[in-house]
C-alpha cells in the first residue's frame, strides 16, 4: 500500500487535522500520491493508528507471529447511512473483521484497512470514522498495521467504503469449521437477534424517533476466546451477519449435509426488534447482526457453554436455540410457537441492502 | 468474510457461468447474503480461485506459516478503465498486493480478495477479471484464500473496485526498510519508467490506436527472490506506483534523512512513454508503474544486483541511475542532460487520478 507510511510525522493536532483548514473535504489529489495524500495519511491515519508497524512506513507491515498456525479474513463494509445508533461504518468495520477471525476460533492481532473515499467528502466525517475505527481497534485489542487510500471522483462512490483485512493465531487444537457438526449438537445463539439490521433500518426509513434500538455491533474474540480457554468442545461458530440466523444456519447444513432443528420460542428477539420487523416487514430470522454469534457445541458442554456466554455482557441474552440431527439432511427446520415444523429457507433475493 | 465458502459446489462451467442465463447483470441480491450470493460466490469465485482453503468455507482462511515473521499488506484498485493493454483490474489487484509484500522482502503466499460491485455490472465483465485473477495468482505463486462481495446501488460505485490483502513470509536477516538507506548505497530501477501510467491514460485520452504501450504490470517477488537467495545487501525497496519514481524518493529521503542524487541521462524512459508524456504533458519521473522498483543496495553489491536484475525479462532495461549522500539531507536532486542539478519535489495535487 504505502500509503499510511510516507512522510515523518509533522504536528499533531486532537481535533480533525489535516488541510481541514485549507481543504474541508476530499480532493481527488488526497489520492494522488503527492503531498497532499501524504498530509491525509501523516495526520489522520497514522496520528490515529498509531503504533510501531505503522510507523516503519513501508509497503508492508512486518509482523512477528508467535505460532504456526494463523487464520486471515476480509470484508468490505459500504453500510449506509455511514453513522447509525450504537456504531459507524468505522466499528462495525473493525468488529466485522475481528468477528469473522473469532469465528475460526483465531485470537485477531493485526488489521488492515483500505479506505475508498469519494470527492467531496467532508474530511471531519472521515475523522469521525478514523478514531471511531481506533477506538475499536483498542476495544478488540487489535493494531491497524496498515493500509491503502483511494479517492474516486464525485458520483463515483458512495462517501466512503471500507475494506478491513486481519490476520489472527489459533493457539488451540481444536478443527472449528461446518464440517465439523455431528449429530446432537447443541446448537446456541449468543443473544437476541436483529438489533444491527433493525437499529439501520429504522434510521434509513426515518422511525429512529420511535424507537431506542441501537446496533449490537461488537468485537466477539474476547468472549470465544474465553469459551475455547475453559475447554467447551466447539464444532462451528459463525456470526450472525448479512442474511442473519436463517442463512447462517442453512449454509452449515448444507456444508456439513447434516439437519438442524431449531425452535422458534427459545429464539431470543427483543419487543422493539419485532416491533420494526412488523413495522418495515422484515423477519428477524434474516436480519444482520453484528455482535452476534451462533456455536455448535458437544452436547455435553452446552450447559457450561450458556453459562460462559451468558456471564458476558455481550451474551446476557443466550439461548440454546434447537440441535444437529440426521434426520432432513442439509435443511433447516424450525418447531414454530404453535407447535408446527416448518422448514426455513435461506434468504432469496436481498433484504436489507447495504447493512454492512 | 464467509463470502467465497458458502454452498456445496453444484456445477462448473467453464465459460462465464452463474446465473447468466437469468440474470446477466449483477442485481443487490449479489450481495445480499441469500441464494443469489451463494450461487455467485460458488460458481465464480469458488470456481476460479479453488484451493482447500476457499473450500473449507469458513469466515477465515486458516493456513499455516513456516516462519515467525510475515508481512502485511493491503490495497484498492480503482483503475478506469477496467482492461487496459497490458492488463486489467483484476491482474493489477493481485500483482499490486504481491509487489507490496515483496518490497519488504517477503515471499508473498496468500491474499484475501474483497469485490464492491456496482448493481449492473456485466456478469460476463466480472468473469473476465476473476480469471484475469486468477491466473495473475497462478503466475505470481500465491493463492486466494479468502473473499467478500458487496453490492452498491447504480450509480453508487463504477462498475468494480477491488481490495487485496496479502501476507508473505520473511525467510531472511535483512531489514529492507527507508531507515536503513546509508551514504554512498547504488539507487537502481529494475527497468523503464511510466509504461503503466502513460497506457492508461493514452487509452483514457482516445489515443490508444497511435501506440503500441503496454502497462508493464507484473508480480516482482520472484526477481526479489533471486537478489536475495544470491546474497545482495538490499537496504531499501519500493515499487513504483503512484506518484512515480520522484514520489518513491522523495519518501525514502524524508524518512531516512538522507539526500538521493540521480541522473537524468542514466533513467531508462522509452520513446514511446516519452512521446505520450509530451502530449499529454506529464513528467515521466512522476508517472506510475505497476512492475518496477527502485533498490538500495550496498555500494560493493551494485554491479552483482544490477545483472542478476537486467537476467530476469522484468529487469531487462534496470538501471543504475544515481547514489545516497549526506548532503542535501532529505531531499531527491538530479543532475540534468544539460549538467545542472535541479530539486526533483514530490508531487503536489493529484496528476493521475484512478491509475490504480
Amino acid at each position: 500500500p504505502r500509503r499510511f507510511e510516507a512522510l515523518p510525522r509533522v504536528s499533531l493536532q486532537l481535533s480533525c487535522p489535516v488541510p481541514l483548514q485549507d481543504y474541508p473535504h476530499v480532493l481527488l489529489a488526497h489520492g494522488g500520491g503527492g503531498t497532499l495524500m501524504h498530509r491525509l495519511i501523516e495526520e489522520m491515519f497514522v496520528a490515529a493508528f498509531d503504533n510501531t508497524h505503522l510507523c516503519a512506513r513501508h509497503d508492508s507491515a512486518v509482523l512477528n507471529i508467535p505460532v504456526g498456525k494463523i487464520a486471515m479474513t476480509t470484508d468490505s463494509f459500504v453500510v449506509q447511512p455511514l453513522f447509525f445508533p450504537g456504531g459507524d461504518i468505522g466499528s462495525l468495520a473493525v468488529n466485522g473483521t475481528v468477528n469473522d477471525l473469532a469465528m475460526s476460533g483465531a485470537r485477531p492481532l493485526y488489521l488492515t484497512a483500505g479506505f475508498i473515499l469519494e470527492e467531496g467528502l467532508p474530511l471531519e466525517t472521515l475523522w469521525r470514522i478514523v478514531n471511531s475505527m481506533k477506538e475499536a481497534a483498542q476495544k478488540a485489542d487489535v493494531k491497524i498495521v496498515t493500509g491503502d487510500t483511494k479517492v474516486v471522483e464525485k458520483g463515483k462512490g458512495d462517501g466512503i467504503f471500507i475494506n478491513t483485512a486481519g490476520v489472527g493465531i489459533i493457539e488451540h487444537n481444536q478443527t472449528i469449521l461446518p464440517g465439523m457438526i455431528r449429530k446432537g449438537d447443541a446448537v446456541l445463539v449468543s443473544g437476541d437477534l436483529g438489533r444491527h439490521g433493525m437499529a439501520v433500518m429504522a434510521l434509513r426509513q426515518g422511525l429512529e424517533f420511535e424507537t431506542t434500538l441501537t446496533s449490537d455491533s461488537a468485537p466477539l474474540a474476547g468472549l470465544i476466546g474465553r469459551l475455547l480457554s475453559e475447554g467447551i468442545e466447539i464444532h462451528c461458530l459463525r456470526d450472525l451477519t448479512r442474511g442473519g440466523l436463517a442463512s447462517a444456519l442453512n449454509e452449515i447444513a448444507m456444508t456439513a449435509q447434516f439437519g438442524i432443528e431449531i425452535e422458534e420460542s427459545r429464539i431470543p428477539v427483543c419487543e422493539e426488534v419485532k416491533g420494526a420487523c412488523e413495522i418495515l416487514g422484515f423477519d428477524p430470522l434474516y436480519v444482520a447482526n453484528e455482535g452476534r454469534f451462533v456455536a455448535f457445541v458437544a452436547a455435553g458442554d452446552a450447559g457450561r457453554a450458556l453459562d460462559i456466554i451468558k456471564k458476558d455482557p455481550l451474551g446476557a441474552q443466550a439461548a440454546l436455540i434447537g440441535t444437529v440431527t440426521d434426520s432432513h439432511s442439509s435443511l433447516v427446520t424450525m418447531k414454530t410457537a404453535i407447535g408446527v415444523s416448518r422448514i426455513v429457507d435461506m434468504l432469496s433475493g436481498e433484504q436489507l441492502p447495504r447493512i454492512c
